[in-house]
């Protein structure tokens, strides 16, 4: 049960701490942290959480993180549904949270900081370009996460190396999706959001997880002897 | 002695450098830091302390901290005290040296870094908002501290992982509370600033030191043998 | 085979990353992340990628950084091609990626994140201060390199101190040349862009190789026996 | 000899890195890194170089540095005068490389990244905010790099506490004096833009010199035995 209470407290910590960031400071007048702060914000929750709980769940604190290890068989199939649910569990709470603390200046949600594409990109980037894009960042995303947790790598510095992989992807591609490559992080804002974040919630289920998945096949070429 | 001198450099350092680079540096016209730049200095005053002077005092710098660490089991009740001295005394000092710093210009120093709700936050987020969020932030960060130096976690990376959880912290609740999840920094603030500031001063006590127990608790949880 | 396949993986991932980050969310209105986001995700494609793919190839990751290693002592002669042709192909196809998501609003490619100077330096510079910045950024970037992996240097910090190397690189020289370094990622953007590039894809070939050679040879001075 | 030649090399990466962020790209329209970034880029020349020369001469970088190592008795007497030298002429070759390129577009150095106080001073601060500035600062930088470096300390993370000790400084000071900190930061560039900077150079001689000799007393308190 441990392991489930801190992927439930990790994942609740990535929505308050990124979500959060870009909800309440990304675009404050004059002083703003911007899409740099927010790319930071969401590192960072991997860097605390990894280096804090690691060492109790393994800190995936994302569905897609899960499937992709479970594919690079790192991970037993038998724990993957407890640790989604309690990720998405986590997400919603942290969601629920954020939207307390963001209305308590009489503000109204709007978008909260909901994934999307088409009109719902921040940059108007359309299906095709958001579906590719998620695709290719959870892929990369794991093969850091894989091979930087591999038994040849430097001990130590994983925590660093992932979260600042997820800093890095949001530097890229909050313009075109406002970055997911995490379903549980997509799915806690589109249910306070509702209409057209949940109609296109299925690009931010799909694509994280198949990138992820094809990075744990891609992955084991690296791991066979030579 | 050598524990209350490093308690006391530190808090003085996370003052002066934490509170300093808002009142300095944040709004400087045309390239100012920011937000963000203030929240990596508050970040960093603690990644600094804790790798130079942690090996002396654990390097809490936060009566939050303190309590938290002593709730969990960690720090011994005798020296629970004289630590928070330490750090009042550290913060104050800090304050009053950047207190000469910023009027060397013939500025005042108006609200100075005070923390505050409703009309004294920076974005007029209530009380119950400025409390939820002291309490939580706080909450999280002593789980990052008890977790990140658990014998369990990797060696060496507590310093780096405490340091930017204050970052993250700061990213997100700057525009509510002005931060603080440290009594010691919001008094040092509140004696220069006078009125208001003194008499919200209880939210930024009461708050830290609650989520901060609470963590110390909960925490328990992770350190239960299976 | 693995070790061609991480190199260009890797560099496919500098390229999407860094000039990604450029190219996408740099000048994003209100909230863009500017030269400091981009200085800071070319560092982390380095970063992420050393500490994951690293222990497979070196990660490399850059045709410079090869032939600086090479003249140094530190690789060989045989691998050097091969290892080249990898980083052109995983740049060139990072490009290729990045081109069909950035256009993906309706924009056109433009200059992409291509190098240059006189007219195409973002700030006018002209030829001679263009192959001056890229001679000695390379050469302090692989003297960079050659210390942080030598045997006596701290193990397992030499990924960061490499990576923050490449933002420093940045944040000191894109208003120069837009900053290459590295003539993989200058390559696999002129192509997109054609004329103007093409024909200044000289200098960002000659003067990163000829400052990563002159490094190899000066690094030599620091292995000799006292 | 190889300690002198890594000292000059890495002052000179100190002055071109750091000051170079700020004459070139700390104003550069829409997108310049600003304070923020000029503080990254000189800690990150510590960072660098700390973990790449630093097992050759210690990596001081500064003879403020060198003479708080000195009086703080980790560093012997006979080795100061010939680092200083190489510290000053590495700076002030740094300098030279960069007014080449900085002139490559037609510009002037006008200030170049001088230091200064009242009329000279970023923000118009006076002589004593200066000092005390330059005092304080200086001497907390000492402690870090004191402690960090300690046999008690976390090994291989100094090169990080150290670097991110100077970021912050420069957070906190650039509107107060441009930030020194290191003589031969202030010398490099003084000589460059003469009349004034020259007449305020004393301050950033005698005011870091000050705080780095005082550190190294204090810092002798941490070490006594209990």
């Amino acid at each position: 049960m441990k392991k489930y209470l801190a992927e439930f407290i990790g994942t609740f910590w990535l929505v308050l701490g990124g979500c959060g960031s870009a909800v309440l400071a990304a675009g404050f007048p004059g002083v703003g942290i911007g899409l740099l702060g927010v790319s930071l914000a969401f590192g960072l929750t991997v860097v605390t959480i990894a280096y804090s709980l690691g060492h109790i769940s393994g800190a995936h604190l994302n569905p897609a993180v899960s499937v992709g290890l479970w594919v690079g068989g790192r991970f037993s199939a038998q724990e993957l549904i407890p640790y989604i649910i309690s990720q998405i569990l986590g997400a919603i709470t942290g969601a629920l949270v954020l939207s307390i603390i963001a209305t308590g200046n009489g503000s109204i949600l709007g978008d909260f900081a909901a994934n999307g594409y088409g009109d719902h990109s921040p940059g108007k980037y359309n299906m095709e370009a958001a579906l590719l894009t998620e695709f290719v960042m959870t892929f990369v995303f794991l093969l850091v996460i894989l091979g930087s947790t591999d038994k040849k790598a430097s001990p130590g510095f994983a925590g660093l190396a992932i979260g600042l992989a997820l800093t890095l992807i949001h530097l890229v591609s909050i313009p075109v999706t406002n970055t997911s490559v995490n379903p549980a992080r997509s799915i806690s804002q589109a249910l306070f959001v509702g209409g057209w974040a949940i109609s296109q919630l299925w690009v931010f289920v799909v694509a994280p997880v198949a990138g992820a998945a094809v990075a744990g096949i891609v992955y084991k070429v690296f791991s066979t002897q030579d």
